[in-house]
């Protein structure tokens, strides 16, 4: 299961003034925890500082992290401009996050991935808006898949997102995904199925017990990677349990290693 | 999801103890912490206390259950002879814990259901021993149903249980049930389908997280009931995540609910 830490979100106040201020201590604190916590990349996206703002913004950020950290950088922006400024200052090799099937992003962002080769987070989503059901997330990450592969990019370097919706607007969501997941994961056995996991609980109280819970059954449907808060130590104690029971831990030793180290301590 | 609490069962010495000594009040306290906690059915079992001891011993219990809580008992035992003693004295309708496919048991058991009118748990347990895969046990399955359906019982009123190994005995057994589940819920679509949820950690430290882990998984299968310990309140603010995320609670007004009453704290 690999993971991407999502905590460095200009969404979040504190992220967002810390960026606008070049406080780099707060980003490097959060790559720190993540990186600890089990992050295998670090999301950073500094999307709210603004439009002008943002391409210089990403590219310091990333150079912040990667001086406090040796994990690679998840560079999240809807901004094809913010991610060529900042894949040029990334060491080794980003993973963008993300592509979409919507056709001026996708010819400003093919350039950029054939002079990078960085692995490439595929969204679930068209010029035709938000997908509605499991049949037109996977037309959608079929035509991705296909665009990005003639770009020259390895199936097995693509992150096939479902795109999450909030349960409080769509009651069908969790199904809808879990079954978008377990196809996907058949119809491209060598691709990654990634989520951006919280997107499941916006609106809805006690959003924790829903990331978890969604976090589990969608492993179990074939997820294979996930953006999320590993520092949600429950979380991470059910993921670790999750890859147990799935065969994904021989002996289970990983889990057995885990109660050892206190990591099951809760 | 209905909730079998698994917490009087006369392998933990404390309750063993109680029923050898006819200590009432430690039943009735485990009856009415499970019963508060939201479980459906209190099982009990004394078959600890040794096979002569056990019909009277059984039936008592049973009693003193049904004094302190509304809710019916899951009669359990491996022994159609004390089932027979216990039921007589069960007020309303009873659930049995549980019949098998071997002859022996079987033709015990039938005529006792036949004349109570009982729920029966199913156990995917043959006169060959404990199944291999998913295969053997939707055969097994597809032989009690037709037995207990021959014998008067509704499949509406047929719990089957596809017998939950230990992982640290069989590393792919996670796999194994999942499977199971999602294919008896096909092929029984108007049969309940249930687990000793706890048999998946035996031997396993911290075996909370695995017990918790599966119960999310198996839901999503097609698990709509489970023996468990429903005073594990991590474990329900998950089972409560569950039903909102696989459409079981409309506009998630129960999640609502439980987070407002504080059950999702923790």
């Amino acid at each position: 299961m690999l993971i991407i830490g999502e905590r460095i979100n200009s969404s979040r106040k504190v992220i967002c003034d810390a960026m606008r201020s070049r406080d780099a201590s707060v980003l490097q604190l959060e790559a720190r925890m993540q990186s600890d916590a089990g992050a295998h990349y670090i999301d950073c996206n500094a999307a709210a500082v603004g439009v002008e703002e943002e391409p210089t913004t990403l590219a310091w950020a990333i150079k912040v992290i990667q001086d406090a950290v040796d994990v690679p950088v998840c560079i999240d922006s809807p901004n094809p401009e913010a991610i060529a400024e900042a894949i040029k200052v990334h060491r080794g090799r980003a993973l963008i996050n993300s592509i979409t099937a919507e056709k001026k992003k996708l010819s400003a962002l093919l350039p950029i991935i054939a002079e990078h080769n960085p692995r490439v987070i595929a969204l679930c989503m068209s010029d035709a808006g938000m997908p509605k059901g499991v049949e037109e997330r996977l037309i959608i990450a079929e035509s991705l898949v296909e665009e990005l592969v003639r770009a020259g990019v390895g199936e097995e370097d693509i992150f096939i997102d479902p795109l999450v919706l909030p349960i409080s607007v769509n009651g069908d969501i969790g199904q809808t995904i879990l079954r978008a997941v377990a196809q996907l994961r058949e119809r491209f056995p060598k691709a990654h199925i990634v989520m951006g996991l919280t997107n499941i609980s916006h609106g809805m109280p006690k959003r924790g017990w829903l990331n978890r819970a969604f976090l589990v059954m969608a492993m179990a449907a074939g997820l294979d990677s996930v953006i999320c808060d590993p520092t949600d130590r429950t979380m991470m104690a059910l993921l670790i349990a999750s890859k147990a029971l799935l065969g994904q831990d021989e002996f289970c030793m990983n889990y057995i290693n885990a109660a050892r180290r206190g990591m099951l301590d809760l």
